[in-house]
């Protein structure tokens, strides 16, 4: 064996960026933070919610689950609440900590570490806030902790924030189909080159072992989830909603699977259906008996100029398939939680693909993997 | 929270490569091999050790310990063997026993998934090869591994592949001293900006966190050792062992700390001193009584033309020391695994530094996380 893992130094040859990607892959760094509260969209919306509906902070109790450094605390207790309870796992909430106190709100904000399941409250609360979506909402998402502190914490008139979810699939066109195409054939290329070399120089045929790699490398290259901010122009179809949530309501078991059959209608002439495209928005409108004043909006959808850190996760398809306007896709979808490993997800899309004419192309079936 | 870790998709916005990273992280992955069979010194020195001394191997039972696609474990074989216990703890197994019976030699080597620490042989061996060495020879090394196969399954008489092994460091010039000092203003310039912005558009001040903040950047961009593959003219004074290891006799105590004085003398004219390099090599020596016929070396030193995936290992000074020839340098080096994570190493450097007159300048005094 040799040089272990890639998770080493930077500057390395194979494995560039991963010694960064090691050292601020925890909450527990400020640069990964700084990440976050630089993202415009997702501030503002956070922002706006708050202090666009002071009612439900004035005077009122608040849990932030995951506060991270502490900003949405902060905010709560700026737009007035009695009593702020900022739960963080990691070590960021000694930073959160000072923050607060530096922001003079330490009579309001009390920051606790520990985990949400574990943390006892001295009262229950009225307003839930957290910022817990993942990527494409539930990659490692911190939702099962914001579910728990509901269920335990809010009081039964209390307020989520935000208060719904959905999650969103779209037909697309992307260069990247051709790009990881060509990444994955210059592996192969170059694995070839490997063979002739390890047979000439040190004796020994590793040809029976050209089927495992190529497959180890398309699933890599081809059946990876990507991330990628798209220009809406590159969605050429109608997007659907595949998931709702409420957030006041939703159990854990609600969101272990996803499941949904959709059509999508192209509405672009003479292009390539490249793959979909799954991203999600959160909306904050309070409560049925206790609405918003005014209600937010959270996208993370495919725009010209809002991207987010979220971005969308991109399912390419590989050919792609040429397509018209008034084809017309019907769209099996699928997510679970990959039985091996908990942190994975595993996505499955069946296509079937009509034309005007009734006529039917060859449908298409995908897996990939959410990593 | 938010964008959950970095350990993400490709084409991320933070954490380029680190999708790669975690994919291949693991033995388990044919790339990662492919990398480790495609390093002609590390290959190289392997096939001369074991051919060009085929009396250590002719009719003999040989243990490979983390064999990972089985090229050691071949190898002895076709040198002669009579018997090769082939020990692999990841699924990398399956891929070596294909490999084992596409070279039809499935009567001789047997390959065994399991820890080395837990599998059962059927009789002692006359040889243990392994190729265990880390970055820097002991960054998450298997040599611990070694060491229990040795004292279990190796014979009074039998030979260690390789026998010994030795750390070293030599000071060094290099312009990373530059581009990372760069990298950690730009780092700190973009904090300033993220700070202002958050004051004007969202009311909280964030300025008590730059502190923190620029011990972080300052710990990854400065105090992380990095990976490199340097050029020997880089090398500007003499390098010094630091470390021997006769993996005979060796113990696990023997390496879990590193420590050692020595002296470099500069031996380039008006230069930078940017820092140390550390780099190991080792021997195919066989044993006292049974010696190689032929001796073989590998090295992992800077080299103009023989890089390998280990490369060096880098350890820069900030800011870097104006030296000149005839320069003494007395270095106190020593290397331990970190208390809170196993993995990371900690090294610390010392150094004095004597300008012929018998004037000292300025001493020094570095940590550096090797993670």
């Amino acid at each position: 064996m040799a040089s272990r893992t890639n998770g080493g130094s930077s500057n390395g040859p194979v494995d560039k960026g991963a010694d960064f990607a090691n050292y601020f892959c925890t909450y527990a760094f400020l640069y990964h933070q700084k990440e976050m509260l630089s993202d415009r969209v997702r501030m503002d919306a956070y922002y706006n919610a708050v202090f666009q509906n002071k009612h439900h902070f004035q005077g009122k109790a608040v849990l932030d689950v995951g506060t991270g450094s502490g900003i949405l605390a902060i905010w709560s207790a700026q737009a007035g609440a009695r009593k702020v309870y900022a739960v963080e796992a990691t070590k960021m909430s000694e930073h959160a900590r000072t923050l607060v106190q530096a922001n003079n709100l330490q009579d309001i904000v009390e920051v606790i570490e520990g985990s949400m399941e574990e943390v006892v409250l001295p009262e229950k609360v009225d307003v839930i806030i957290s910022e817990w979506m993942g990527y494409f909402l539930l990659r490692e998402s911190m939702f099962d902790s914001v579910i728990c502190a509901r269920d335990r914490w809010l009081k039964p008139s209390g307020v989520m924030y935000p208060s719904h979810a959905r999650m969103w699939v779209g037909p697309i066109r992307s260069g990247l189909v051709d790009q990881k195409k060509n990444d994955y054939e210059a592996a192969m290329d170059d694995w070839y080159g490997f063979l002739e070399d390890t047979k000439d120089y040190y004796g020994v045929d590793m040809s029976v072992l050209t089927r495992p790699f190529s497959n180890e490398q398309e699933k890599y290259y081809l059946q990876t989830s990507l991330w990628n901010n798209l220009h809406p122009n590159q969605v050429i179809g109608t997007a659907a909603v595949i998931k709702e949530i409420d957030c006041l309501t939703a159990s854990v078991n609600d969101i272990l699977e996803v499941k949904s059959s959709f059509s999508s209608a192209i509405s672009m002439a003479s292009t390539r259906l490249c793959g979909f495209a799954g991203w999600f928005d959160v909306h904050f409108r309070g409560r049925g008996e206790d609405p918003a004043q005014k209600e937010i909006e959270l996208t993370t959808a495919p725009s010209s100029n809002n991207g987010t850190h979220w971005g969308q996760q991109i399912f390419l398809l590989h050919p792609p398939v040429h397509v018209d306007e008034e084809i017309n896709l019907d769209v099996s979808f699928s997510m679970n939680r990959s039985k091996e490993n908990h942190r994975l997800m595993e996505v499955e899309f069946d296509v079937k693909i009509s034309k005007p004419s009734g006529k039917m192309l060859p449908p298409i079936n995908k897996k990939f993997y959410i990593e």
